[in-house]
């Protein structure tokens, strides 16, 4: 919960901030310095903000800026007459190099400046620094749902079935495996928002949020495996492994899910259960130093809130957190519709990892 | 950008909000009052907010509470223990009846009681009342992009092949038009969307916040439809015909988008380009009274923040700029396509619409 209060209060003050002066933001683990934007075209009051953990405090300093106004006002007539046609040399954020940007649309591409404590540039831009989280790792890991129905004992088998190849491919290169098994991850998310996003504006129908849910589970995932390709180079035939298989998983799953989310939502929840104990043998393999316990990642320390010493031991920890909340997840919903019951009928557990 | 500001207060006020006693929150068109959940296990603190027009205030009172804390505290092994099996009935919070959700995995489905100002439930769970904003209304509507290459000229055709059906099956009934458009507005960001998550997946790439940026339009026509929905109640056959339309929009779209991403933004530029013409024609038969301007439905009220007393015409105008929003950014991921660029060299324009 803390760190949802933390973020919150960084995006209020990371969009709202710059202006006439810089400005710093204390949270848990990071501090971030916003600068002036180049272009104010409005003003508003902000209060200056220093963080804390499990609590804040909004002291009474203002400042004055805006952020991602400079969208709205280029989008205006008056400003893009002067821009037709022009273009406009914008930074990759993510460090891919530059690339020119017509600025006809008056969307522009440099954003405000957003520094980390230690003075360099926030690189991503997929997740800014107030939509960052801690993982609750007060979540029971050994939690099993025990095959009730047919479709419980079919998804169990399915599952157990797939760890036999894995675990004959990988052994116990768990680096490798982790990252591997996140580009698989990362889809059945993806795959169940979208089907029940088509749903509901088929059947013009809400969605009780589970459009929201799935899909934040899928961009979790998502940066797990951002996480890990940072520490394990993937080879030219695990690459190719890593099309394969989204391939056939993606077209399976869709099939899976179409003719039963039941069946299809414990599937996830059971190689959920399996991601937990992998990324347990992980750590123990750290912990006996079978695996080295490099430093984490930058993206990691910056989408965790982790310390800046943190380790893959942090990292492999964080990241079982959230596969057991996405266990849950996905567990609550095969219950659901176990009982007949469509997802929308009861309130999605959003923002749950 | 003023919204943003809002929103983000308004989140920080009602995830951490609650507690000892109710709060209110004043934001430009309305008050939400949110009130103690039943489960308080940790708390923290959080200054009350009174909002304004372009700027806030925040005060000095201090409240204790905690939102969805709960979910994570009944994951925690000591409360599974006395939940297991266990069933407990919710109240959908989409209107939907009631459904017995297991409550098994700790996943809480009662969230803190969230009212409006005059004291109604808030309904909706696919967004928050910090999640709403209201629409940038000065955007140019008449911005057009003068095919230059043979794909822009190829999805102008297209478009405007596309519209003489539209033209005939319509005519001039926009209420109806713009509910059956919708469902089909809301299907390529969520192709876009879903593409460059797997391709981010498959390839070990960042996105550059591009999938980000295309849920959220799809996301943002998404609700239109709920909107539209309030107002005009489909028939069978239209319902039967937005089956089949969706069927064959989607399976086209998702290979137009493999085969040139460049094509498949520029024919959604173009489609922006029309929905903007339609729904301005929507707005002369509001004015002239051919269309009766009835009251808003309470989602879009909510979801824009548009006064109680809000009308059809408020409706129409907030969800065309939206479009013209929509209309910009995929005429500039086709633009940045164009100079042989991937979308993730450019920064996504996120919030922007």
């Amino acid at each position: 919960m803390s760190q949802l209060v933390r973020r919150t209060a960084l995006r209020a003050l990371i969009v709202c901030g710059g202006g006439t002066c810089n400005m710093s933001v204390r949270s848990v683990s990071s501090v971030f310095v916003i600068k002036r934007p180049d272009e104010i075209t409005k003003r508003m009051q902000i209060h200056d903000w220093c963080g804390g953990f499990g609590d804040f405090k909004i002291g009474s300093k203002h400042v004055q800026g805006n952020l991602s106004l400079k969208w709205r006002r280029m989008s205006s007539a008056s400003t893009m007459e002067k821009k037709v046609e022009n273009s406009t040399v914008k930074k990759d954020q993510n460090g891919g190099g530059s690339v020119a940007v017509p600025s006809y649309w008056g969307i522009e591409t440099a954003k405000m400046k957003i520094t980390r404590r230690d003075g360099s540039d926030w690189p991503w831009n997929s997740f800014m620094p107030w939509e960052s989280s801690q993982a609750d790792l007060s979540i029971d890991l050994k939690k099993h749902y025990v095959p009730k129905n047919i479709a419980d004992k079919i998804a169990y088998r399915i599952v157990k079935l797939l760890r036999i190849p894995t675990d004959l491919f990988f052994q116990r290169r768990y680096g490798c495996r982790a990252m591997m098994l996140e580009t698989v991850a990362a889809v059945p998310g993806m795959v169940g928002g979208m089907l029940l996003h088509l749903k509901s504006i088929r059947k013009f129908e809400h969605s009780g949020g589970w459009i929201k849910a799935l899909l934040e589970e899928a961009e979790n995932e998502r940066m797990h495996l951002m996480t890990m390709m940072e520490l394990v180079k993937p080879k030219w035939y695990e690459r190719l492994l890593v099309i394969l298989v989204q391939g056939v998983f993606f077209n399976s799953f869709l099939v899976c899910y179409v003719v039963s989310p039941r069946l299809a939502h414990r599937i996830v929840g059971y190689l959920e259960e399996e991601a937990i104990h992998s990324y347990t043998e992980f750590l123990k393999d750290i912990d006996d130093g079978k695996i080295e316990n490099v430093a984490a990642p930058a993206i990691a320390i910056d989408y965790w809130r982790l310390p800046k010493d943190a380790t893959l031991k942090d990292v492999v920890t964080v990241i079982r957190a959230d596969e057991a909340h996405h266990r849950d997840v996905n567990h609550f919903a095969s219950d659901i519709r176990n009982q007949g019951k469509e997802l929308r009928e009861a309130a999605a557990p959003i923002g749950y990892h």
